[in-house]
């Protein structure tokens, strides 16, 4: 008789962003008149840049005909784009990364929620409180976490990193010895931004504790400060003891489009056996490459029209960004992110809670942000505010909020 | 200090077609002026139908423009897909398969390899003997199967079906009960297909004991004669015991543009724990959604125009197989598949090994096939060729293995 994965059952309710949705059509449902502005969800909201159009189209053409028709992409992506990426995000910034450690996939979520399988279920695993979710829930589907204790709001077997204001967000080195390291930076959903210097104290912890650092990049396109690490890879030693996530989804726009990439060192190896072969194993077995006119898209965001465009793209939600941030502190909130992430962190006013805070958004500003307590319980009395919107719905909500 | 998946260590060498591509690309180098042709891996080389470029054109369109953008999909796939997937492919065949129940995704071979994390590591696994690589490799690296006997060919824990001449290669019911059972018919590599009776014999096997069959029907389309089930839900009590896996990869040749769907019925449960929410909690956290402009070319596959293209495609493979079928034949070969299905599974002349052949068959005539003992032991002494190449290289590949 067939059994289940029994590990399934220690998530607690339902994935974030479902009951945010179904909240949010509920209210919708009572409430029909109710205009209602989402700064919930981080999606993108501007079209894809045209540049990006006409290469989408220039692909589709090829593909409908016998001379340039492509079938299977190869496994790891074509090699236009993995040199093109080595390149662009690596080599120019003085990163040794070669193409050939390039994985191209669907988007940085899959990556990120897939990679824990070629490590032993034993491994200890360390993330942010807050954190996006998918990095625990992937790990206690795969048994890694122990139990869920409903009275912490945490798992059993994880080693949480406090991310408080106290340390600017940003998390201290831990007691205890972590196997897997969870990093997120620029983070979601702090919008904070760790330095060179500290990431580097990661990253030789790492190497002195035989750790492996799991960096999720997506946001980097959003750093707009000096001093501040595009990719882990700008740490010495990283190539020896980190996998690097990056995302095209908040870079160009390609949430509804899927494409990402992971980098994985040669160098990298865990009790002496390389990382790069498993995944590429891993990657081989159960991946079939991402589609063909979407790697060409991805060509033509690294283009020079291609980049002056998303770069405008990038001016005008991080331009929403400044809006909310100022907005929120004019009308006394205390708010950090921002500045390199295009998400803002606030905290909740009267020392409600995140979910309260939300319900009363909602009902009094019809203005949907997400409860940090979704994130972990450090979330707590904390709210995530995106800058996704467009201008005029991200003027709207900021009036509505100060009207408050 | 982090570990490695062990199980990765189980897996035996690379992966089939990694190691072909190595030798073909080793002979080219050797003997420049051979022109091989390719009948090895199952990749289509006719272009997409002029109805699905017009869909990505028109998609990509909608992209490039604010009021017509879309970002993230739903988890799921987008109801304009899952309703015409629900209604042609099932309902209107008779199969009481509604659009909740389907999980659109970038290609089966994904989902047959993610399907078994829904399972606990302790149930059994059944597959065919010679089979698709995909289920067994990925529960190796779950830890499913045991180790792996160098003296058989086999993984100790798994239950082996054999498909032979003698069942006409499909598989009787086995001595010890699975808790999984793998199924492809239309079959990759036999090209053998089940008649209704006898997969209805499985369907109440599993439902007598509390199995479930994980059915891959990712070659359908290609099914000529009656009495052969397109679905397994044409079958009795098949929604309380079967997930169904299809792909628009050789329907439509989508092998480079990557969409396939899963269906887990709303019935299906397991140790009275229903199947789908669980396989909805994994495409929520692990999976984002298939492209938009890629399910819109989804769906121009079932409009009538789309329909009527890719059925010509379908013929034009299908008059490949009868060309390699009856060359086959006429050169003395014993040949079967091929009728319903694009591959043709051929016993190797002489008594030779499938690699010897494949060798001898490389040198001799230039031609790459698949060796049958790529698929397991069960396919030692047998050799797959596809229907997939152009008109004019399978003649041309016909000729060649005539003259030997």
């Amino acid at each position: 008789m067939a059994k289940v994965n029994r590990n399934y059952r220690k998530l607690p309710g339902s994935y974030l962003f479902s009951t945010i949705g179904k909240k949010v059509r509920e209210y919708s449902e009572a409430h029909p008149e109710a205009e209602i502005i989402r700064l919930g969800i981080g999606d993108v909201t501007q079209p894809l840049a045209p540049k990006i159009i006409t290469a989408l189209h220039a692909a589709a053409d090829e593909m409908g005909r016998a001379e340039s028709f492509r079938g299977y992409a190869p496994d790891l992506g074509y090699s236009f784009l993995r040199e093109t990426i080595a390149n662009k995000d690596y080599q120019e910034r003085g990163c040794s990364i070669s193409a050939d450690e390039i994985f191209v996939s669907d988007g940085a979520k899959c990556d990120c929620g897939n990679i824990q399988e070629i490590f032993g279920i034993e491994n200890k695993v360390a993330v942010c409180d807050p954190v996006y979710p998918v990095y625990v829930d992937s790990n206690v589907m795969a048994g890694r976490t122990g139990d869920y204790d409903p009275d912490t709001g945490r798992f059993r077997d994880v080693i949480y990193l406090p991310c408080t204001e106290d340390n600017g967000f940003t998390p201290g080195l831990p007691w205890e010895v972590p196997d897997l390291i969870y990093l997120c930076f620029p983070n979601n959903p702090t919008g904070a931004v760790m330095t060179r210097a500290k990431l580097q104290q990661w990253v030789d912890y790492a190497n002195d504790h035989g750790s492996v650092i799991l960096y999720d990049a997506a946001y980097e396109a959003y750093i707009s400060e000096e001093g501040i690490p595009h990719s882990i890879y700008e740490c010495e030693g990283a190539e020896n003891c980190a996998i690097e996530f990056r995302s095209f989804s908040k870079t160009a726009g390609f949430t509804g489009l899927r494409l990402g990439f992971t980098v994985v060192p040669k160098k990298l190896a865990v009790e002496g056996e390389a990382l790069h072969p498993m995944w590429a194993r891993r990657h081989g077995t159960k991946y079939n490459g991402a589609p063909y006119i979407v790697q060409r898209a991805g060509e033509a965001v690294y283009s020079e029209e291609g980049q002056s465009q998303i770069r405008q793209q990038i001016a005008y939600y991080m331009e929403n960004a400044r809006i909310i941030s100022e907005g929120l502190k004019k009308a006394g909130y205390q708010v950090s992110g921002g500045v390199n992430a295009p998400y803002i962190w606030l905290r909740t006013p009267d020392g409600l809670t995140s979910w309260e805070f939300f319900d009363q958004l909602l009902a009094r500003a019809h203005v949907v942000g997400t409860p940090g307590s979704g994130f972990g319980p450090g979330g707590e009395h904390y709210f995530r505010l995106t800058a996704f919107g467009t201008r005029e719905s991200t003027l709207e909500a900021m009036e509505r909020i100060q009207n408050l």
